[in-house]
């Protein structure tokens, strides 16, 4: 593997720690705990994880190093800093004692259960220090949640005489990592269940955790890249550009682009759902933007548009529901009939509310809802180009305008997504810190016996060495949802708050933006140079930090 | 305007200037010069700027300081480092005498024809320093070409006593600078006119340019998202990712990105038009690579494509061609058939080589081709989505092979186009510099007394303070081609050369690259940090210049 210049320069930089972390620590207990709700049906669930204090760690005596071997897995999406926590990890379980080994399950939670796996060697971990990508050992999608994976894992895990496992994911895999915590306790295997909260799309935080490692890195990339092309439309001045970034459920990524780079337009999805809008008063909102703007002769701007939109329109929700029943009553029906009587089947056999909006979509979009499934039974979100789909829609509602006399512009546009130029990159100062930390911090956590555990890192505001570092108990997290028909104990997903103080800022200022031209422009992650360009936190962090106060 | 973190502090870099370009200098004049072309035709279109010497800037002595008032443009597309251009024309022009005067003409050539311009101050000039984007006063696209355009040009040139123009623009920018020198001159107005070598594409070069601006912040912002989305490919080691770099008519940006990143493959249209490939034999190389690697039970890679390869395939050109003139003669009795009618039609005149051709392109694309124009009367390449025709089509093969027992893989594929994620982007040192340096150098051309001169800078691979300065006839760079049916005289587009040396080290190594997993990930630009990273020229640069030696 070649390595690239500034990897290799890289290579060196030593991750800040938290002084709560630096040498030998001891834990603090806090209070016992709760979940976020249905306390009753959480505790029937989880007896022996359920309850647990807030765990935080302070300066301790020398330990006699303890021996462990730990294993890790990396599940889900990637995220940047990834192979951070791995390296924080790795250095805390040598730390303890050098004869300590680390494993990784390669290819996410399906090396666990199929006994594929790697021994992480000093030399192995050198290369993969502060280096973006989950290629250290791989991530994957299987999900680990039925009893026959928990035993094949437990094999292995005996086999190697390992003591803890640490499950680096999103919220499923923290759930899961709860789940799989609890069976292992309540079987009195002896192995303990450490997670580490990660995901770019930022929705993985609650009182307990600031942010999900990785959301720093990409939202910064994405901003440099929105800034760039901000740039380039009030260089240029004829287009308008819309841009789609990921973040499917929530849409703290767009916020945050936002925050950093001051658009003309940026959706948010939460608010559009909370007001029950239909598609066609969000065209017609981005319409009167352009418009506005045509009459000081700005024909160009910039709309961000998160990745899950289409899915939180009240009434596109309503139409997918029932198309789902109906594609699974009646998909046979029609499966093949040609486009034209297809639509006109579909149109009859839905409600009237929800063919009215059927009717208001363009052929493409009607067709993608009316017939591809994932997998899981999901309409496939990602494969409808929302970015075209709401500038097309722009583009005739400008049209009609202009017949009535009402627009006098140009409308022309381009389109883009971000979504994998992001998730990959090496990770900014803030992530190789904090999930340096997260990887020490889930080590201290085995040393000290504990399972069932999420590690944490706090108080991310402050300079590094200030950082608080513990754990929380993941039952804390959970409640009961509906999940494929069933009710299930799961984290809660955190999609951003219309009361919280990142989309007030936003709201504060976004007519301002809408006007007039106020673009910012980030410009790429630094790593070295000047402490506030390269180590400063999110403005969603940031923002939330100030109010916590 | 709210500058970012990153802006506000890289305002204070101090771009490195070549000794040469450090106080006053005098002029050595090289041997006089021939145009690589046409000579007889050239000299005798360009009577009073034809065969002047190269020039070079040498240390000399105090001089006095001239009056001189400078006027800029910027002309086309946008290339980090313009604002850069203007500075140091700016510092170098009022370092002469700090009651000159540098206006802006806005929004391009267009400026100065609708007479539209802006004095710049030091106080506007300084918050543009080392910033990214043509917003400073704006670029566009109009074609300075002809005398009533020269005639009102001079009415504010006149006007504002101005004594020279620069305009910082591409091969045919350069060129329109080259016809109005001669014509100035022609005229005896006394009013002179320098070019700049501006554009990401990398096409404008020769014996004296060693790169145009841009090209290095362009390539380097591409290849950050290359690598990141090849770290993304072999983390999760499912998807091919198609991607598409600017770059219509020349192929440089992909190769240069293809030298920085490894991909498995990178299209070079030069080379398909010079081996006569058809798009079949393209889409089967690509294909063998996905099933080899397949082999190895790798379905996951990743793909260049340059923007233009569409008209580089000589097949699909001669189509373009008898498409063209179809359209011309014959475009209003089909124009409003139904798209099946209309192909059927079209099929039923062209040459039977011609039809064949388009009989294999999805319906899509022989729309596409079929109907739509610019307003110059080009096919909208831009519009065609070449990644996904090559990954559609690489998809038929692959499942063909399949059916044959051939191909026993997945093909999952994801598509990306990055073009205006680049052209803004804050400049590199090395663009910053090299900006910095063609603006005092272009001051110097102009206090010297020269007109129709390029304003250079050499010996690029070497520290900045080795750099030469100086001047090249813009006459030197021309020869005759066809334009629009007419013989024009025009400045040679430098392709990508089949046995340059940035090719011929890409085709030593693409067998390796294709088959096994290569991938270098050479992160975001740094503009501060170890000099390794943050001021390494281009691979195309460093290959070219090491040949030269």
């Amino acid at each position: 593997m070649k390595a690239s210049l500034l990897q290799k320069a890289r290579a060196h930089y030593q991750p800040k720690l938290p002084k709560a972390l630096v040498g030998a620590v001891k834990v603090r207990e806090g209070e016992t705990t709760q979940s976020v709700g249905d306390q009753d049906e959480i505790k029937k669930l989880f007896p022996h994880t359920y309850g647990l204090p807030v765990i935080h760690f302070v300066p301790g005596e020398e330990r006699i190093g303890m021996k462990m071997n730990v294993g890790v897995i990396l599940s889900g999406g990637q995220a940047p800093g990834g192979h951070n926590v791995i390296c924080g990890i790795f250095d805390a379980v040598k730390a303890q004692n050098p004869e300590n080994k680390v494993y990784g399950f390669l290819m996410g939670p399906s090396g666990l259960i199929e006994h594929d796996y790697k021994e992480l060697t000093e030399e192995y971990v050198e290369s993969y220090r502060n280096t973006g990508g989950f290629d250290m050992i791989g991530s994957g999608r299987t999900k680990l949640e039925k009893e026959d994976q928990f035993e094949k894992g437990r094999e292995i895990l005996e086999k190697l005489n390992i003591k803890a496992l640490i499950i680096i994911g999103g919220d499923d895999s923290n759930t899961n990592a709860c789940v799989l915590a609890e069976y292992y306790a309540a079987k009195k295997y002896g192995i303990q269940v450490i997670g580490c909260p990660k995901t770019i799309d930022g929705d993985l935080k609650n009182e307990q955790i600031e942010t999900s490692f990785g959301f720093d890195t990409a939202t910064k990339v994405y901003s440099e890249l929105i800034g760039n092309i901000e740039r380039d439309a009030n260089s240029a001045r004829k287009y308008w550009h819309f841009i789609k970034v990921m973040g499917r459920s929530a849409s703290h990524i767009a916020l945050e682009c936002a925050l950093q780079t001051q658009p003309n337009v940026c959706l948010i999805s939460e608010e559009i759902e909370a007001k029950d809008m239909t598609l066609n008063q969000v065209v017609e909102q981005l319409a009167a933007v352009v418009a506005k703007r045509a009459e000081d002769g700005n024909n160009y701007g910039v709309v961000l548009v998160p990745e899950g939109l289409i899915e939180f329109v009240p009434a596109i929700g309503r139409l997918i529901d029932e198309l789902n029943d109906l594609l699974a009553a009646h998909g046979a029906d029609y499966r093949d009939l040609d486009e034209d009587a297809q639509r006109a089947y579909i149109l009859e056999h839905l409600s009237k509310e929800n063919a009215a909006t059927f009717e208001t979509l363009p052929n493409s979009v009607a067709h993608q809802l009316s017939l591809e499934r994932d997998p899981h039974g999901n309409v496939q979100v990602s494969l409808i180009e929302t970015e075209k789909l709401l500038s097309d829609m722009v583009a005739d509602k400008l049209e009609k305008w202009k017949a009535e006399g009402k627009y006098n512009g140009s409308f022309a546009t381009l389109h883009h997504f971000f979504g994998y130029e992001g998730r990959c990159a090496a990770p900014s100062n803030f992530d190789a810190d904090y999930c340096y930390a997260l990887g020490v911090s889930a080590a201290n956590l085995i040393a000290n016996g504990k399972t069932g555990y999420m590690a944490i890192v706090r108080n991310l505001s402050a300079p590094a060495e200030e950082w608080e570092a513990g754990g929380v108990p993941i039952t804390m997290m959970l409640n009961m949802e509906r999940r494929n028909g069933e009710m299930k104990p799961v984290i809660r997903k955190a999609l951003v708050e219309l009361e919280g103080a990142p989309f007030k800022k936003f709201v504060e200022k976004r007519d301002e933006f809408a006007r007039n031209t106020c673009f910012v422009y980030p410009g790429p992650i630094q790593y070295w140079g000047p402490t506030e360009v390269s180590d400063r936190e999110t403005r969603t962090l940031a923002l939330e930090n100030a109010n916590r106060k």
